[in-house]
């Protein structure tokens, strides 16, 4: 088996494109992954600059992988043996994207320091969403974006996940992780991308900590797992905080509206009980709190919550 | 602070009914409780028995309870303090309820025994799933339905949760946890019932192992929490099985249709690689599985996930 690289600079922007390098079924490739604006957010960004951005250049993945013997029907099995995150990392508000965009018309950036070691941390390290408040993230990186070829041929966004997987932003494929895709087209072509520090399961304000990432994988084909048909993954360790959570519902006859008024709710009791303004509590909630489908059957009504882990509140700045 | 007790036949079976007792702030009080079908369905039912029930009867609630002190405006904190199951519980698949009501039009029902002690197991015990099959479910009790009245005067059902709870089935609710509730009328007006053994996030058949329960919560009233307009829960551990989990997901542009083919995905995957039927498949999502909203920004598409725990599976018969 061998081990192969990957550049910042193979990258592509759509599902369609032709395989840059092929590998065997078991073979181990290193991504060097700029962030999803592709380094066009750089650590001194303003919000002034958000005004000039395109997103149209965004979420360029690197690849795609050919993996040899891999055919329609099989199943592609990623092991994400290992990623490592820059010392840097954003989040930002854009314009028309997010669980509440309409609420959130303006746009803003939160640039993150990552320190990515600290004896008294476990794991990957932690950054400071607010030292003044106390208020402490810890790192769990993944990468976003992980997916094959779509069988039709055509230009297809790397924006949306589909069930060839993509910006998928499953925040439990952290290292260790294992998530098995439905391969469409011959060699599968894979890629990858999209590196986040830690987020919350929803992304709801749109992004996540969005970082630069070196992340190395195993592809390996599987004949045997026909029912894979849209991403499934197994996790050794879910990526959650603790135990400890503080939650908020949505009540509603529509799943979304629900899921919107729990993280509206999550935001007002932030603001209440945490002073942070609007926004930080938007972002707070897209970093680091997980929404859950609670109760899905009694109807006129779903219940849908928002749970934020109390152990990242209370610290004390360094 | 006084103990107060409210027997298994004080109950009622829409939220607009007169106090059966007053309590002060800060009161403690216990609940026997049926289970959701008010003792009609008992551990010699069968699938034949199904057949001749009605659904008008179920999910009654114990109380309510008038809390002295509380009025529209104010918070009613529900510490949920202890809580005991039966010996035995029972799940069902019941025409016209659940997440794939369309696509399980046939009843089912499952008898459980559930062993309350063990001294291997930590916590609440367990039940088998299937013995043979090697499957054994960790009991995490806890109430599924915890609301008070409405401010609206009218007959509201029991079946559905509201914005001031009611059927919320929220599954971390294990004693040690604390609900908060908005009162909309003087006395907030608590009931309490639904007990389940073991519940997923979602409870997507329609039942978790429903069982009659003993339950005992601390009442209190709050005045300075304006911003809790939907059910808020403090937990202090969640209640899943471990941090270990298989996860299918759903892609699509409808939440609701991304949510079910993640189940039906999770279904295929307990068929294929666990040798369950697919109406055992459909319980085991409902009591064990959960469901999370990974990511909901990336449109045209939603990605929701269904995990099940991995330690659940493997065991030894006894």
């Amino acid at each position: 088996m061998s081990v192969h690289t990957i550049s910042r600079t193979q990258v592509h922007q759509y599902w369609d494109n032709r395989p840059i390098i092929s590998v065997k079924s078991g073979d181990t490739i290193s991504f060097d992954c700029l962030d999803a604006s592709g380094g066009v957010i750089t650590p001194t960004v303003t919000k002034a600059d958000l005004a000039l951005l395109s997103l149209s250049g965004f979420n360029k993945v690197n690849g795609p992988v050919h993996v040899e013997g891999a055919a329609p029907g099989d199943t592609l099995q990623v092991d994400v043996i290992d990623i490592e995150t820059a010392d840097w990392g954003w989040t930002a508000i854009l314009s028309g994207f997010g669980l509440l965009a309409d609420e959130f018309p303006e746009q803003e950036i939160k640039v993150w320091k990552l320190n990515k070691s600290g004896e008294e941390e476990k794991g990957y390290g932690y950054a400071w969403f607010d030292e003044g408040k106390g208020i402490k993230i810890p790192l769990k990186p993944f990468s976003g974006e992980m997916g094959v070829a779509p069988e039709e041929k055509g230009q297809y966004s790397t924006i949306p996940p589909y069930a060839t997987g993509g910006n998928i932003d499953l925040k439990h494929l952290t290292a260790g992780s294992t998530v098995y895709l439905p391969v469409k087209v011959d060699g599968g072509l894979f890629s990858i991308g999209d590196g986040h520090a830690a987020q919350g399961d929803g992304e709801v304000c749109g992004t996540a900590i969005e970082t630069p990432t070196k992340v190395t994988v195993r592809l390996t084909v599987l004949k045997n797992k026909p029912y894979v048909q849209t991403p499934h993954y197994h996790i050794s360790k879910v990526a959650d905080e603790s135990g400890e959570f503080y939650g908020t519902t949505g009540v509603a006859p529509d799943i979304r509206e629900a899921t919107r008024d729990a993280v509206r709710n999550m935001i007002k009791y932030l603001e209440a009980e945490h002073g942070l303004t609007r926004t930080e509590a938007y972002m707070l909630c897209s970093v680091a709190g997980d929404l859950r489908m609670h109760e899905v059957v009694d109807m006129p009504n779903y219940l849908i919550g928002m749970m934020i882990p109390k152990p990242i509140f209370g610290h004390r700045s360094s």
